[in-house]
């Protein structure tokens, strides 16, 4: 890293190696790619007696909407991912880390499916609160490492493409809170009221992600055209 | 996504930011690559005692057609994808959407191919009946969502490279629509009559999609020219 | 396909569409990347009683034999790979099919991989003669899908860049009937003689090939100045 | 490779086929995405009786903490990665091979990390040794590799970008070389003091990796501004 702290690619008195973000990129799709691919090595054919394995897929249902459920949400971040990137022109060490902090709390998804689903199928009521939790959890962890991100990308507006106008990143900032908020609602419902409220908010939130991607920032671009 | 629906990568008064799909492509190429060497996953060594190896090999046979034939498929699929998305300029997050949706359903085809090896393998003659059953809706679910993109690639020649002919995709829907009925088929066949026949055709039909690749779009231009 | 046969990406009366080969280096630069990771999970922590993992450990070194052996025949295949289309221009259907023909005989190395090295670890005489000739029946199929891309491309120079030798090519595909010699020749002295034998020119075969890399045109061109 | 040992990229007569390095980058990356990701694979939901899920998963703690310290180590070398391709203009086989050593030792880091996790968990005190000299191992390994690749990089500066200062890849060496010290150390301390303390050189490594990236360039530069 320079000792200006914002690139580390740019050598003392030469231009700039190569373009900044294009392996960051490469990396990044790699990762995705992969996690939303190992969610359904999750769905296993279950080990049953002869003749009893369409009862045995029947049962299991909650591996399904768990799977469901992951893959519209790595999709999402996905998403959220080229609709960030596409407007970063250079990175630097500190962008790196909360780019890798993203692709690590995704990548405890398949986990938190794993268990979810196995709780759901196989445990007592205790043990689906706590597969909810745990999904929750890592849900929470998620929103906090992109609202890492994009309060970062608010603050270092130099690193932009310079077409990005000043209020997109704060909107995206915005989304990534609510969804810390709906992780932790679901904690709570479905450690409180019944696990089942939390899976179908689960299933919810990537939903409400995909239809408002972008569209707080509309919102506010119609109340505010000149920002 | 912009107000007139077609493109969320064009900021407001600005050229877009980068060649649009770009992402999708290195997205999808990771998700196929990983799709189609997660198979071999469901070939493993058999445990069995010492001395049985060989004869443990031979009886894994279902495994090695239902590996074959999903090789093919996901192939095929990506071939497909690859012809699509060569004539394709801009996307949106709609096309976005439909693109997830291939890849969701491709995705599953390990499971599948799974379940119907097991069941081939170790079941009754239910639970073959399940298992090619299992392979067919996948393999239908994977023809739907190729008719979504297709048709809505139809509907949106702005988003197509200029010298895309107009009857290109319309052709390519069809052979979705084909793929569809020959899913379907198969499930009946394979439920009606025997599971055998069912794997007969999941190992025919992607050959049937890669020798006709283009090939019906062909056979309409000669008697269309002018289309 | 265009009714030449040559490649399906040229639209009739128009240029190509995009970088022919981008997409196929990138889906194989993934297929490859995953098969020579995927190796890796055919090494797990041994299962034993408590106080007894380096033991285990140790016992496993078959294991780590067929996994160098292994990486270093997937490391081979890539650079393989990339010096063959290093010289590609344009690719066609015919050459896509070559190619997927490549990558489907190296994803069953992992499988191969596992087998050969669980025989050798649990299995009698008989389990490890199988292990070794399903490994060296991989290795001839591996060593015959390279024989079919490089006679493809033999024998279709107008796909190649202009700059490539008339012998390049041919020597490669020498090569690789070489590499199919010695796939047999272990079988043969696998079955026969010893596996462990076997186990050795599995693990040599990678190493010549890493040093005749280009080696055999090199000596053929010291000879033919003018080829 | 060409008789000069530098590239097989530049048939005779001809300029070079293609940028140089951007197969090795991509497929590195690939690999590299893959790593990281497979580390979740060994985050497994614990198979328990009814009703012991949380107390289960509680127990895991050391497999969290191993996923931790491996996710940081293989994200350092990642960016260590990025960086000194950064600078590479040309590659050649040598380097093919320097890099395909490095993804060989960092691709053994799930194995180690499934191996310490299952040792602390489940094992003895012996067992727990045995564990942590593992994964100490394969980062002395990991760190070798490095060495190899950067003191390759050091004597043959005509690779290089020529904006690179002389100074950067001895400084790249150093920090391998401190590396190395660092994983021989924790080897020591967790084999004849305790193998927590192991477990804490593990964390607190990458972490030093990633603190002075480039630092001890950096360091080195101010003090011979003319390098």
């Amino acid at each position: 890293m320079g000792v200006d702290g914002t690139s580390d690619e740019t050598p003392p008195g030469g231009p700039p190696l190569r373009r900044e973000t294009s392996r960051l990129l490469s990396f990044s799709d790699g990762v995705f790619a992969i996690i939303i691919t190992l969610l359904v090595l999750d769905l296993q054919p279950p080990r049953v007696e002869r003749g009893q394995l369409l009862h045995a897929l029947i049962e299991q249902w909650p591996a399904y909407l768990a799977y469901v459920s992951s893959y519209l949400y790595v999709a999402v971040n996905w998403l959220n991912h080229r609709a960030a990137f596409n407007r970063v022109e250079n990175s630097g060490k500190a962008l790196q880390w909360y780019n890798l902090g993203v692709l690590f709390s995704t990548a405890l998804l398949p986990f938190a499916t794993s268990v979810v689903s196995q709780a759901m199928r196989d445990g007592d009521q205790a043990d689906q609160r706590t597969g909810v939790v745990v999904y929750g959890l890592v849900g929470v962890l998620v929103s906090v490492s992109w609202l890492g991100l994009y309060h970062y990308l608010t603050r270092h507006h130099d690193l932009l493409d310079q077409t990005v106008p000043r209020r997109f990143f704060p909107a995206e900032r915005a989304r990534a809170a609510i969804g810390l908020l709906g992780y932790a609602l679901a904690i709570l419902v479905g450690y409180l009221v019944n696990p089942l409220f939390a899976l179908a908010i689960f299933l919810l939130l990537p939903i409400f992600y995909s239809l408002t991607s972008s569209g707080l920032y509309e919102l506010r671009r119609l109340r505010h055209p000149h920002g």
